[in-house]
């Protein structure tokens, strides 16, 4: 593959490089150049398809209308929900978007911010994984407008959009122990990071209070699902007392009805189902489960919001901004009261 | 906010812009800028964080590893496993993925076309709306790599991975048809695009072939899912005869799940099922239900190789691969004998 270069341009044209490139950053007027040489060489990049750089454009404008989102999969439902209303506000308002997955991989978000920062995006919205804070930090020193949600990092200081996770996981699991049940597990990904941490002191703090023993399982997340349904196939034989389970994510939540239709578990006889995220899987299930909703649309809109103001904003300092949303307890069959 | 440029840097450090660009451009040396000078401005550009175009540097090296990928809608999940799969994939190979959703809008298409365009990056991925041909052409002519997937535009010369959507369909209908049902209605979105136009051939063949009547639902997708849904009930409502569906895409049979438990319709009692695309939810209804998968690994495998292929290539030609891949037919409970 060949890319045209400036060089090549003057070579064609036989005129200097010097002036392909005043040309090419809008400044023939001033430099005097033709009418008759500017029209020749728009006339070749027409014909070429070579397009002037728009970083170099953004060097004189400032403005690139592109803003990163990065996300820690876009093949998680509930991130690519939230890409997707993110993307139609913001080009509603004129602004591109161009995502990437970070995989909650430190060293490939960090790359990852590179290559957003050199492709000149005026702002940036990521769900961080653990390890990022310098380099958000530094683009935030740079005057760089970032936006966190899902989870935040408590040593950088930027607007952030998160919901209540403590709140609504302690009120979930209450709720099961208000149905009846007593031997609550928690199926959960195995993580760092704030939202995961506060679903589980949520879930703990219930059943402490209400004097009940705690049943966690952590999945190291795989992308071989098969695997990660063993996994809670395995701890469910292992542990024939649990009555409910709260699933942490939807993606524990799916390998959870997985597994217990495997094992043929009816829900909620068995084993009562709350999950964390609504989806369809769960509004569908043979037995339909009660969901923790996140609001999604909310969630979007205060995001966008967010860095639409700052990127309107003269300078890049301001208020910062920490808004925490609430979910909806969705109710729904597998929650029903515990049989005798 | 505000983006450093080269005139305040220059500004700064009380040097000619002339100098500050050479060194951005990494070419001090060749003009004899001292060691010095090239240090004060590095030092100052990585106290302010100012990066020098990736851009400019890709005029150089002709290189950016960055690879366009644009699909209909990132949160379709059958779009967000694809781009998951092709972004792990590239990243091995040293490619970074960025993703754009197209809404299968034209002009926004055209448009985000060009945004990547001026991202410089090195190859393009696209599953195409109608109406994108000049682009699409004016892409490769100006010797950019492009791969279509999912559907391809029937105008334009270049690789694309599709699936046999026409066999597939056909087969689909032709397995109800053995199973004892003769009323079999075909519920999609209603599209110009060549996978679906296959879809709807093959399920019309495998009827008119064997002498039965078709039943046609054609759905405008809209984001109001309640509103489809809604379709879909007074289309199974107005069809009483009907005694088994095929949906067309994942999101038709969601909306069509939810359709049949609103209106208590028993699967397959009083209506077989079998979907386009295999999907969590088809797993884990209240009836499993049978479907078409893609083979998506394969998918996402073929179509990074290809673009990897001509990137790797001295020159942007060579023999244009049209790859046509089978599905399977996941045999579940939904399509069972019909009961007499």
């Amino acid at each position: 593959m060949k890319k045209l270069r400036i060089k090549d341009i003057a070579k064609d044209l036989s005129i200097s490089k010097t002036a392909v490139s005043f040309i090419l950053n809008g400044r023939a007027q001033e430099k005097r150049i033709s009418g008759e040489l500017v029209e020749r060489v728009e006339k070749y990049i027409q014909e070429v398809g070579f397009r002037p750089s728009a970083i170099a454009r953004g060097l004189r404008t400032g403005k690139s209308n592109i803003i990163g989102l990065m996300v820690e999969s876009i093949s998680d439902p509930f991130f690519a929900t939230i890409a997707r209303l993110i993307e139609n506000e913001a080009y509603k308002e004129g602004y591109r978007i161009i995502y990437c997955s970070t995989d909650n991989d430190t060293e490939k978000t960090k790359e990852l911010i590179n290559v957003l920062r050199e492709r000149n995006v005026d702002g940036y919205i990521i769900s961080p994984p653990p390890g990022v804070e310098k380099e958000i930090n530094e683009l935030i020193k740079a005057g760089m407008p970032v936006v966190m949600f899902d989870r935040y990092l408590a040593k950088v200081k930027t607007d952030y959009v998160v919901i209540d996770n403590e709140f609504s996981a302690e009120n979930a699991t209450r709720y099961l122990l208000k149905q009846g049940y007593r031997n609550i597990g928690f199926i959960t990904f195995s993580s760092s990071l704030t939202q995961m941490k506060g679903r589980m002191k949520g879930y703990r703090t219930a059943l402490r209070e209400e004097g009940w023993k705690p049943y966690v399982l952590e999945i190291d997340f795989t992308p071989d699902e098969k695997v990660m349904v063993q996994t809670v196939k395995d701890f469910l034989v292992a542990n024939p007392k649990l009555d409910a389970v709260l699933f942490g994510a939807v993606q524990a939540g799916a390998c959870g009805l997985k597994a217990m239709t495997q094992l043929k578990m009816k829900v909620p006889q068995d084993l009562a189902v709350i999950s964390f995220d609504d989806h369809d899987i769960f509004e569908l299930f043979a037995t339909p489960v009660t969901a923790i909703a996140q609001p999604i649309e909310k969630i979007a809109h205060k995001v966008i919001s967010l860095l639409l103001d700052r990127l309107d904003a003269e300078n890049g300092a301001g208020v910062v901004k920490e808004i925490v949303l609430k979910t909806r307890l969705k109710v729904r069959a597998s929650s029903g009261v515990k049989a005798e």
